[in-house]
């Protein structure tokens, strides 16, 4: 497999437990982060139940329109765990069991082995499997879709598999001005910066309860120069006193 | 306003910081809870970014096939604030300024007042206003939409609100068994269950590092006497030594 190129990506967040308030969503923020890191943007993430049709659906639908797809969750042993069977009938592929998988599930259980079990070999048809040194379990990948699992702690294992095979083709520049200005004040400034640098897209976050600061304002672009140029710009702008800081 | 009976709600988080991996999102889970508990079922959330046009063609989806849609973030006076305007726009209203709103803003900053602020008390035309006496500030809804903020300190607030004037038609029950099998072993016992008792929700949720059980699995329905059977038909089914605990 070829190291992917993509521009854009979409997430899928699969489980019921997301939706019912059992367990608390806990994938997004380090896929959010690994994606940024890498320079890829991610453009919309989807929560969804443990339904075969929904998330066939939604991967249809997204890996259509973004250029890498990761879902989280939905893989395991028991009937609500969907997702493989999902990502097979997105694309009309069969579901089959992979040989190296199956070898690896029978070393890890041996006689204790079950048909349980035997189901996490299972992969659509034309898959690749994406692996790494660090993490020895494959990564099942169907077209741009990556399959990744739910459970938090092995899931940030398995972004050392995306750093190593998902890149963009330039990193995003981030930085930030704090400063003790609230938001309805720094307005007509915001809006002076982002008439004249359309490139860059400028963030405004107000902070309650803290002694340093009260609004961040924040310039991202994948062109340091656009980045640098608005935060310039903003700094002349802001009056005598400001900013608290420059990140 | 009457209290919205609904039976399926959808959430959209909206905010460029949660995609870029600058926050980490914190309303999802309490939403979630907080729509359990009156008994309505959330059945998806989105989460996108600044942009008024993806906002309202995800508003005007989501309130076609939801009864009631939630939106979180991009509420504020700054240039990335856009929530209200594309709310308007996914239902075809103008947008003008509410008179109790801007009383509120026009008491709160007194003199020092800007147009920033004031864009604070922008509504859709048609919107209503939720209060309840435990939040001063109004919630705006338009047609099946709450408007909520996208700050977690001021969104749990908010919450109260959701849950004085937003109602199911019954509560979701749900119970829980603990076991230390693994899934792989309890595939063939949920099938059963699952197979006998299909409006019930059957969920198996692996724990890892946890002295006291490997698998929760969870029973929810909005009728008790059918979580019940389930539960007991899953008890019977276990091998002597199991469950753990049973919640």
């Amino acid at each position: 497999m070829e190291k992917q190129i993509c521009r854009t990506a979409a997430a899928i967040l699969i489980g019921n437990e997301l939706l019912s308030g059992k367990i608390r969503e806990a994938n997004l923020f380090d896929l959010a982060k690994t994606l940024r890191a890498v320079g890829v943007r991610l453009e919309r993430v989807s929560v969804i139940g443990d339904d075969i049709d929904v998330i066939a659906d939604e991967v249809r639908a997204m890996s259509g329109s973004h250029d890498v797809v990761f879902t989280s969750g939905g893989v395991g042993p028991t009937h609500d765990d969907v997702t493989i069977e999902a990502v097979a009938k997105a694309f009309g592929a069969a579901v089959e069991t992979d040989p190296t998988m199956e070898g690896l599930l029978r070393d890890a259980y041996g006689e204790r082995i079950t048909d349980g079990h035997l189901r996490m070999a299972l992969v659509p048809h034309g898959a690749h499997l994406a692996t790494t040194p660090e993490v020895m379990w494959p990564t099942v990948v169907m077209n741009n879709v990556w399959v990744l699992p739910g459970v938090p702690e092995i899931f940030r294992m398995k972004l050392a598999v995306v750093r190593d095979w998902v890149q963009g083709n330039r990193p995003f520049v981030s930085r930030a001005v704090f400063t003790k200005m609230d938001e309805g004040d720094l307005k007509p400034l915001l809006d002076t910066v982002v008439e004249s640098h359309s490139t860059v897209e400028v963030g405004s976050y107000p902070k309650f309860f803290d002694p340093t600061y009260k609004t961040k304002i924040t310039f991202d672009s994948q062109k340091r120069a656009c980045v640098d140029a608005a935060l310039e710009q903003f700094l002349t702008l802001l009056p005598d006193g400001e900013p608290q800081s420059v990140d």
